[in-house]
């Protein structure tokens, strides 16, 4: 087991690795920027070091300054949370390399499915069904012609150098892609220095499903599904668990499909293989693996009663997995909303500021985690994320009734808060119905963000 | 289904029933004292009703003032929480009277089970082992020698017209049993006119456990055991589910018998079937059912995942039991501390006061079920209970590890509490060994109960 964790992350995450850490009783050093001297997850840890100031890159995103201070307080390990460092294959090798237990996959791992290509072929080879289009570059417009008659239209082009949606192009007709993809090659190069293309289907409307597993690097188990649908500017602000529109032989081969990626790439940890899941046509297709631990693995918590922060650090302290795919039984339906200091009235604009008065939710199937307190003044330098509120139930109806009542319990005074969406979210008849996909909320916010008063 | 709901009681119970009755869509009315204006129950229900002055009889123990509340407000039904007048035969009676539902047994079964030598009777015919003693009162000294063969020595002899505690003696030898019994039989008559003893085998060290059922008035389940060792002044501070001293023959045999005394008494909503359970005999005792929903529910719940309150509720409506008796599975353990605003190191003396700053545990299996709000002034009316921690792990040694990481984070600023006290049993090697009877907190408590300082 691993004695002393350096937690390598702020916010409520930190807080919750925290948590984890204490009940197994490991012992725990936070790190902190000049801007979260007071933050809780400082407060809650056994020993805390200033690794700088609020600038991320000088502090929480410094892998000097972060090997520093567990090298200073004698850490055996490091757990990276989600976002900063947590999918930088070179910090993880840096922390196994200072002699250090990452907590987390390796690092060849983490760059294996942190590029899109590689990680497409990965999941290809082990069965796992992509979406249609080429098999890493397209090696001039005569291959690029034959990919059509697999992806269809419309299809998108993407230079295999860009990122983040630089150099994409969409096609709508054999017209159009003619046209599209000597101009995407051209602009490829010439911002890139790199005229390499590759293609993929558009997948219209589509919902995102994604698999949980624990790996311990010979063996994975899954712990079934979360949907993740209701996206704004592609960022999850609900999540559920199970997700209302899979079928069990769907299921079924969902998750598997995981579990072999997972064992074909002899990962370790908790992951989170990543679907679309096309209902009309009742197909999957892989999307990404996300290597680390995600912010709404509590709902998964919540309907199989695993503590997926003590599994994993269970796993890097060197013990196999404990639990059989056969131990692992769903029970209920649960929802995670993301609270975030923002505006939605206000196109989400930030809005960070002093909590004056904090009303938590409680009673049976609520869950609440979060950094903050009464008084606590959050920080303009971060993340908007305040707290995320998780509630179970016997079933989905159920969940989003104990969801209604706990939001109404729920006061976050001081700021304005993403709470208002959730509160319209949950009496929305097309949610009552889980008849979304992934571009639903965007389609549902221009007509109702405006009555989304704090 | 119920579709209004008067909410009989204050504090964290009053807290609990509301949210079961929004999680189920039913509407709350809230009653208060003048004491209590600005309490979470009612800020929390949809109306509210000031029903008196501070002192209970006038305000939460006034049958009257409660059913004008109900009749004002247009509810169906009365849910009475626990304490005040939930166990009290006439108040069921007369909200039934009044055309309205009582959520809880009918008048009849909480008339049977209030009276300590009907109960026992009743216990018996239903095959229930009883404490061994007199069935019912004791037919003059020559019964009384009879019936000491089957107690043996100590044995306690007992006013049948007494109560809370009054004309109990305790004989340890035929001897002093020949002198005791008369003067007893005296002290009887003169203190309450009626001479009718009745006598019990003195169980010396025993734990409390107790068996959580749910019935229709015609089928009964149960939720499996609570066990509630730990106990100051025959108040539990300390309760776990599932207990750690039964064999699993034996907890079939105990819940077996529960549901027997419920179903032969046509038991209506949730209730306990309270034991002794004498473990060096491998022996358990009847001791009284209790008629209502129970303080430590909570720990029942999170073992089982039922919600008793919104069961109680269904049934009330005139459902019949949704859950069969093989739908009940347990999973983990759980504990549940009472936090109570008392000085633990001066004899837990009340210490009511203004709350000045909250911080409540979060992360999985943490559950926090209070009225206390950051700014709550709490009366010094009423019960000392201010809240209650409920945890839940794998297993008790790991429900134990998250009691102390969540009673860390916890922070109930401006009042003095027991948390100390909880602090302390937490880490004591027999309380982790499960080594506890229902004395043992008492003499634990003469050595150090002057430690406990907040």
């Amino acid at each position: 087991m691993l004695k002393k964790l350096l937690v390598a992350n702020r916010g409520e995450i930190a807080v919750r690795i925290i948590r984890a850490a204490k009940d197994l009783g490991i012992a725990t050093v936070a790190v902190y920027s000049a801007a979260d001297a007071d933050a809780l997850h400082v407060q809650l840890a056994d020993e805390s070091v200033n690794i700088g100031p609020p600038a991320a890159k000088k502090s929480y995103l410094s892998t000097e300054a972060l090997l520093k201070a567990a090298a200073d307080t004698r850490c055996d390990s490091v757990h990276p949370g989600y976002g900063f460092l947590a999918e930088n294959a070179d910090f993880s090798d840096a922390v196994k390399n200072a002699g250090l237990v990452f907590v987390g996959p390796s690092g060849d791992a983490i760059r294996l499915m942190g590029d899109k290509v590689s990680a497409r072929v990965a999941a290809a080879r082990a069965g796992v069904p992509v979406v249609p289009g080429s098999e890493g570059r397209v090696n001039g417009i005569e291959s690029a012609r034959a990919i059509l008659e697999e992806t269809g239209f419309p299809v998108m082009i993407k230079a295999a150098a860009g990122g983040g949606g630089r150099g994409i192009r969409i096609a709508n007709s054999q017209a159009e892609f003619e046209q599209a993809f000597p101009q995407a090659e051209a602009e490829a190069l010439a911002a890139f220095g790199d005229g390499g293309l590759y293609m993929e289907k558009v997948i219209g409307k589509a919902r995102h499903i994604e698999v949980q597993v624990l790996a311990d690097g010979t063996d994975a188990i899954h712990c079934y599904e979360r949907e993740c649908s209701l996206q704004r500017r592609r960022q999850k602000v609900w999540e559920e668990a199970p997700s209302c529109a899979l079928s069990d032989a769907l299921r079924e081969e969902l998750c598997a499909s995981a579990i072999a990626l997972a064992k074909a790439v002899h990962y370790s940890g908790a992951g989170t293989v990543e679907y679309l899941y096309d209902d009309e046509a009742d197909r999957f297709y892989f999307i990404e693996m996300n290597t680390r631990i995600q912010v709404e693995h509590p709902v998964t918590e919540a309907i199989t009663g695993i503590d997926l922060v003590a599994e994993m650090l269970r796993i890097a302290g060197g013990e196999k997995l404990r639990l059989k795919q056969s131990d692992i039984a769903v029970k209920g339906h649960a929802i995670e909303v993301r609270l975030c200091a923002e505006d939605p009235a206000k196109d989400f604009a930030p809005f960070p500021g002093k909590v004056d008065d904090l009303r938590i939710p409680g009673g049976p199937g609520v869950r609440f985690d979060s950094m903050l307190f009464s008084g606590y003044q959050v920080p303009p330098f971060y993340d908007s994320l305040l707290a995320k509120l998780i509630v179970h139930g016997d079933t989905r109806e159920a969940a989003i009734d104990r969801l209604i009542r706990a939001l109404g319990e729920l006061q976050i005074g001081g700021l304005k808060t993403t709470k208002p969406l959730f509160v319209a979210l949950a009496a929305d008849p097309s949610v009552r119905a889980g008849e979304v996909h992934t571009r639903w909320l965007e389609s549902w916010l221009t007509e109702n963000a405006a009555a989304l008063a704090n």
